[in-house]
């Protein structure tokens, strides 16, 4: 028995999500299904975050066991050829047995990204939120630095309560203006790549984009929407850092604004700790 | 009765094409349904060309007669409510009564993208042809250059023949690489936007996307399709510029390679040889 991690990039448009859900087609059930015919096994398989119906995926981490003897390189080329071109395995190695796709993650980064422009370009609407009226980012940036560090979120989390406790520590939260969406441009650091210009900064006051970057060691339900539909009132001016300090001491989903659309948010990448290529036992 | 005259970009992908089929939804039908919703007027809409089944448009141009008082602005903003957010209305104006969308354009212009990687990119199944082994576009474009002029281009037509005659003439054929998959890219022109560095010399080595531009007084059945699967053979080192001058006079469509995939090309403008604004007769 080996433990494989592979890194999965998806479109979310055609999937109720990541888990199986009665409703339609998962991505956790396309890549079940992908195992099972290349290997036999029924499987189940773990993953980094539970993404939502029409969220994006750029570097989510899956983990599953398999008594496959196929070679990693191979496992991966066989098992794409079971999938749909909107799930594309980025990566595939071998790993240590504790291996948990979700409970050994350290942090990970979510994107949002919004189309800020008086026109409708066909070919986002499943890509980006579309807001017509110009948002003051530099704003929205500022009054984000509010969400920086150890908090008790549940006024950003849905449903609360989920979890035993809604406390997390968010590392990064930028705001920062760009001319492109970029999901669909060739970076040096490939399809992950954080942005280019230092990440601490908005700046680029220009460009239709806006991107909305942060960095956590988890995630409530809906935590990222809930901040990104709560800071577009800060972009209107209906709201200034302050209010968002008040409604993160809240700690009442009722003060923050709505939960923005899924398909502007986008799982980048998953950080454990550790390069996982160390471990590799076969291959 | 008024002739109206509209800009429409579309993504194709849902669509059977532009014109209307019996196997499922154009965008002709499409935007006709919706202006017999706006209006109550069932209107047959011309078009300047007439793209194929997940074919995309930046800029279609669709013209029809009406009744409808309503003016531009309101009737386009009207009409868009009635139609999905993969067809979009970018202008909607007057124009004189004898103007017609297909046999008053003057020149059109194709691009088609590929995207020449090692790496498939799950949003961009729908909109570029991914080509795995690297392609030599500078050998593309200096034998495209032989399919600047005014030829017999029934090499390069599907199904001939199907047309009275099968010349045209090709202004403008580029080959170059760049590093962003345009449609995606706030360009300073707009979604239509011509390349941004010259359009006569390629260049760009490094990047991964190859846009390929052409600029014809009319296009045959497929012929950019045909142009871009037999450059592609260039591209590999298997032709060369001659080959394209003696498939170019074969005037054979067995001579030249494959029809390359329909999800990357983009009807990108179209030149009436004069400005409509000019001719508003209303608003």
């Amino acid at each position: 028995m080996r433990t494989i991690r592979m890194t999965v990039a998806y479109d979310g448009t055609n999937y109720v999500g990541w888990q199986i859900q009665p409703n339609g087609e998962s991505v956790q059930s396309a890549i079940e299904r992908a195992i099972l015919k290349l290997t036999g096994e029924q499987i189940s398989v773990l993953s980094a975050g539970r993404t939502d119906s029409g969220v994006h995926a750029l570097g989510q981490v899956v983990s599953f066991r398999t008594n496959s003897p196929i070679p990693c390189n191979g496992f991966r080329k066989a098992l794409q050829k079971f999938l749909e071109p909107d799930v594309i395995i980025r990566d595939l190695q071998n790993t240590h047995a504790d291996f948990h796709a979700t409970y050994s993650a350290k942090k990970k980064r979510y994107r949002y990204i919004i189309h800020n422009s008086k026109t409708h370009n066909p070919f986002l609407r499943n890509y980006v939120w579309h807001r017509h009226s110009r948002l003051d980012t530099d704003a929205m940036h500022a009054a984000a630095q509010k969400l920086i560090g150890t908090f008790d979120f549940r006024s950003f989390e849905s449903h609360w309560p989920n979890k035993a406790t809604s406390v997390r520590t968010v590392m990064e939260l930028t705001v920062r203006r760009e001319h492109y969406c970029p999901i669909f441009f060739e970076q040096p650091g490939g399809l992950c790549a954080a942005p280019s210009s230092g990440s601490v900064s908005p700046s680029q006051p220009e460009g239709d984009f806006i991107w909305i970057e942060i960095v956590a060691d988890g995630f409530l339900y809906n935590m990222v929407r809930a901040i990104v539909g709560t800071l577009i009132h800060v972009g209107t001016g209906r709201w200034h850092a302050e209010d968002i300090r008040r409604i993160r001491d809240a700690m009442d989903r009722s003060q923050a604004g709505d939960t923005a659309p899924p398909q502007g948010l986008y799982l980048v990448e998953v950080d454990y700790g550790d390069d996982a290529s160390d471990d590799a036992p076969l291959d």
